[in-house]
């Protein structure tokens, strides 16, 4: 098993039910529930490394800055990045201008993994595995699919990614 | 994304809760919970083909050889098959003698998807990435690592695969 | 078993996720989860009629007149009505004002039904017995408790009825 | 709101998956499901004490004399006992001639609440509302219904209770 590291920002897989305003939002704590995704699927060789807990609509440039450079630190070869799903497809072909020379897979979810009928788990799953056999470069993994950054592109009618 | 065939076998993964014998049984009309997991993950390109729905302690060389026989009739590169993981190993290293020539991994859970907290779309969703990405051979894809035939090998104990 | 009504009006306990506008939010279909939550605990002999499917902040005494009206038709001494947490103590107060004489019951949740981990089971379960063993009145059942409508009160700080 | 005492005994409701032997059975660690329910429904005010964690096919009268001990010691006027099924009917007959002057009532599920999906609140939150008003007396409060200790009766076909 080749060690992928995991960095969370957010997005729809992190949220929760907030029954004070009736939405789904992130946790107060700000906890990401990756790790519950992973201790739920027995999956403990990988590491997890918590960025933020922004909504994809919040992300910008600075923050993706920030990404680019953790990913540039990590040891391993092959990285995930879960993210929320209306700007995965930018954040790909800026991480992709970056010129890191590793395998990042971008993921993330329409439904919250804290709702128990999630595709948080079933893509996520499929990150981990995209980020240790796909050469370098960055891709998405959403729905069984695999997409290169610029062919990467969110089917809003659909709330999924297809080509 | 490259099209895959998805066989399933039967395994933890198909069960659900029996109340008559107050245990985890397959349903009586014996249908795979594999088309809900995709469907849940909006995962709509690959074909599912079901083939039993057996414990994987009822696994015989006979049933592999019908695996066999589909997996080569199957005009998908990439297949995947769904597995009780008791087995797992022993069905992998059958399958690797068949010759196929093509990308076969094998998945499953450890408990069934029907109770929602389940590592089986976890599995499944790196099972399907893994047959688009690895090269022809067998291959069992579980608790987010990739093993070779020949190394696949449960850990009793732990209810997991690990090397 | 005393047969009872159950009219649905709404509130959390009929929401679901919606992804499209990443929230909690009626149905499309606007279908109550109600009889969903009678059937998964087999209970068959009450008879429901969905009234509405309206948050309870967009109640008025328009609506509140129309509940009234079909209770006092129904042929049942013995009514359940579902409804929002936030006006639900207004509505009581209006029905107790309306003399229906028979013994009404509202309740509601904080959780939708629809997320699984939900209070909605638990309050609707207290309320069918409640409407089949109180004296004719109006009261609140929720959290365990009896409230009759003058004290009923919601606590929106703990997210609860407390006396 | 009276208090009321809820004995827990076991049974279905209690039960969790134990992916070893794969079927269900009680947690490892013996710890009942009712105070999760309670917690889930925000049911804050009653109390909670375990007796035992069995299934009600072991259910002997020297269980049912302890249940009708710890009964007459408790100060609450209404009690519930969560029972598994399928000797429900028995225990509440041997309740009935303890002579015990409060209102006690049986309740418990078909399927397990670790499930998520479950009849398990549903029934509870009926037996508490029930030990709060029904004269003294045993009964069991299941799908729904009220039923006096002498007519309880398990629909084995239906996995229901029904008259």
């Amino acid at each position: 098993m080749k060690p992928v590291r995991i960095f969370t920002t957010g997005g729809t897989m992190d949220k929760v039910h907030d029954w004070r305003r009736e939405t789904i939002a992130f946790a107060g704590a700000g906890r990401s529930q990756v790790p519950d995704i992973l201790q739920q699927s027995r999956c403990y060789e990988h590491e997890v490394e918590q960025l933020f807990q922004i909504d994809s609509l919040e992300m910008t440039d600075a923050y993706r800055n920030i990404i680019c450079e953790r990913i540039g630190k990590a040891e391993e070869e092959g990285v995930v990045v879960t993210h929320g799903t209306s700007t995965m497809a930018e954040t790909a072909r800026y991480l992709a201008k970056c010129g890191l020379g590793k395998t990042v897979v971008l993921t993330g979810a329409m439904r919250p993994h804290a709702l128990f009928v999630s595709d948080a788990s079933f893509n996520l799953g499929g990150a981990i595995i995209a980020a240790q056999t796909l050469p370098p470069g960055v891709y998405g993994v959403m729905n069984g699919g695999i997409f290169e950054a610029q062919e990467l592109k969110k089917n809003e009618r659909l709330g999924r990614f297809d080509v």
